[in-house]
């Protein structure tokens, strides 16, 4: 049986896991691949670092060159994380002939392209299932499979400690608790910020709507919002109007323009993405005559991760052995413009506090039906401090609109307090 | 670009779709597989038959010769179902060195090693997205992606017709009139008893199970029971209980032995799969480190089954034009034994009648315990005939031991009617 020999860039968390994987797993990939996948070196910055693996003798080097330089390496696997020196290596490693998997979704939403074009004039694979959730091979399914459809919408939850946060604090926890017990679990990006301000999101998202709409979309194209200003009563509000919320992940592509944001949203709990809790993603793929199909699994975490990069080293060697490297490279780019946040059209929860006086909730009304927002749904309670709570749910608007119908309803007198804005999906 | 030439076999439901799309999505399929793909031909038995698609004068024929050897054609679609013709078609297609996609589980089921050894011997694609499931990749998945991790369980919903009854009766419609609106909905197979006899979803499971676990397993090999027993009652205290009935899909490989397995379940409400209605198919799958995945969309009617076989015709044109025909045909034989029914573990579900007098439960009871069968549940009421109605959910037991413990209940003076024996799965 014929040999492969691959390395493996950075041993943190998910290299470790990898090479543990190429050990442990080493018979049902060979079986699966029709080669034998050996681990020929480890790129390692800090060689005395203490960690988990045991890794054979002379493997590990710190020097790029050794791998570069090695004609007998065919494949390297690119776990570092973060722009540079990942970019460098990625596409000197292509240009050197080798074919590349990689986990890096910081890189491919701001070079997504350059990459792409790189292993296409390489005419090597460039394999990446892991930069968005780990083992569900939704990459590899727009990649490969869902080719006969125009798709027009991806929803879903693609950030496990965004959703880990407010899975918890629906069972009580508060945010800082919950946000430590994610790093406990070992599922967080090294800067936290990064997943509550749904920047991971919004990076894993632009790579999504790029394959989806073969249309380049960059980090720079995805609005972000976090979850940071979601409350309890926000979420028990929500519960009892029937719907969950969730940090949602969507793109669009209708009248030639994409849209693509993430920010939390309110789901009815019927639908099935209410139901995606802690760690596990979900992604929702609709096309004209697709219907609706979802993909859910576990997105975060050492093991989907190192399953994920895994799957595609098995995948890349099956392609060297079957001779088709780079046979996944058709890469159109249609160039759509992108949709600006202000014209999207979604549903509303608004939450205020108004003085309790006649005439307060009209003069709120009233702006609301300027802007051309119409209401689906009013609750209004007084609160211990006699103001009224009011809980408002509109039906479709411009996001133009609504915001400047909430800074126009924030100058009113009677209004007290602007306590929360959350859009409505899935209904 | 080149153009790559196909030929249709069969104008049925899905047969239609397929050339359908084939026009309408001409461009898009075109810049997916980086060539043009034309319709040469279309075998059809009646060529006066009246229908739906138009189609160009002189693309019709009856006779098989006329695309056998052909050798401008290179890729074949079987949409004609059944074993035969279909596998004759088939197999003299791949030796005449054509390509296959085919959407028929019937074959699959029973002569899928000859298949995939032929195609293997030809060097060339076979192709079979739809034959469980149209739009939902779970097939490119299984054979493409998941190599990393050891599968150990599929469990899933993946008959429409089925899904379809059972929802109709959660909403209070009865079994005929839910079954006549599945036809129309064009969801059912010719023989509606394959759909609610277990059988369409036994076949669509035997060939998961083979791919999973990379051994054959045949239609023959799994039990398949049907949801003509369900009854309204049963979903209203299933209801009750926190359960939803659900035509259940199930495949385990553990111990070195195969369990398959199709039949009616109940599932906690909670559970994701009990969300799944209609013509929806759900499929989770579990690996060792995978965690769980599910694969999620529509699984039946003509629009969903014709994007899955035209998904299959554009990745077979990309490897044709990327030269690499065949490459996908890696096939272990583990020939691992099948588990026999009466040994698999799982939780049950009784109702009985029983006389209404002292010491009826305990004699009940009694045998459940003999059995080693032991109780989660237990639920009597008084029925309106002065008998004792009973329902227990049971910890996991024995096939065997239920059934036999069945038997002998029934066999019990005190028992007047065994009402309802329903598996629970995913608790």
């Amino acid at each position: 049986m014929d040999k492969i020999k691959i390395a493996v860039l950075g041993l943190g968390n998910v290299g470790q896991g990898v090479v543990t994987m190429l050990d442990t797993q080493k018979g049902r990939l060979a079986a699966n691949a029709g080669c034998e996948i050996e681990l020929g070196r480890v790129l390692e910055k800090y060689l005395t670092r203490k960690r988990d693996v045991q890794l054979p003798e002379g493997i590990c080097t710190n020097r790029w060159e050794d791998i570069l330089h090695d004609p007998s390496i065919r494949i390297v696997v690119e776990t570092i994380g973060g722009i540079e020196p990942a970019r460098t290596y990625i596409l000197q490693a292509l240009q050197a002939g080798k074919n590349v998997v990689t986990a890096n979704n910081d890189l491919l939403a701001e070079y997504g392209y350059e990459l792409y074009q790189a292993a296409r004039e390489a005419g090597r694979d460039l394999y990446f299932e892991n930069s968005v959730g780990g083992a569900i091979p939704v990459i590899g399914a727009l990649r490969q499979n869902l080719s006969a459809c125009r798709l027009t919408q991806i929803m879903g939850i693609i950030n496990g400690t965004s959703n880990h946060i407010l899975t918890g604090m629906e069972m009580g926890s508060d945010f800082q608790k919950a946000l430590a017990g994610a790093q406990e679990l070992g599922i967080t990006e090294p800067d936290p910020l990064a997943d509550v301000e749904g920047h991971d999101a919004a990076r894993s998202l632009a790579i999504i709507a790029t394959l989806a709409f073969h249309s380049q979309v960059d980090f720079s194209d995805v609005y972000a919002e976090g979850i940071g200003k979601i409350t309890k009563e926000d979420i028990e509000f929500a519960r009892k109007l029937g719907y969950r919320i969730k940090p949602l992940a969507i793109c669009r592509n209708e009248n030639g323009a994409v849209e693509a944001r993430v920010h939390p949203a309110l789901i009815p709990s019927a639908h099935p993405l209410s139901a995606v809790k802690d760690t596990y993603y979900a992604i929702f793929i609709r096309g004209d005559e697709l219907g609706e199909s979802m993909f859910y699994g576990l997105g975060a975490g050492r093991w989907p991760s190192a399953v994920g990069v895994v799957d595609d080293v098995v995948a890349v060697a099956r392609n060297i052995v079957n001779d088709c490297q780079g046979w996944l490279n058709t890469l159109e780019n249609r160039g759509l413009p992108i949709l600006p946040m202000s014209e999207i059209h979604t549903r509303y929860y608004l939450r205020l506090l108004l003085a309790d006086e006649p005439g307060a909730l009209a003069s709120v009304t009233e702006i609301l039906g300027r802007l051309r927002v119409s209401l689906a749904r009013v609750h209004q309670s007084i609160s211990d401090k006699g103001a009224a709570e009011v809980v408002f749910i509109t039906h479709e608007a411009v996001e133009g609109d609504m915001q400047e119908a909430v800074s126009l309803i924030r100058e009113l007198a009677v209004t007290k307090k602007i306590l929360s804005l959350i859009r409505v999906e899935g209904d």
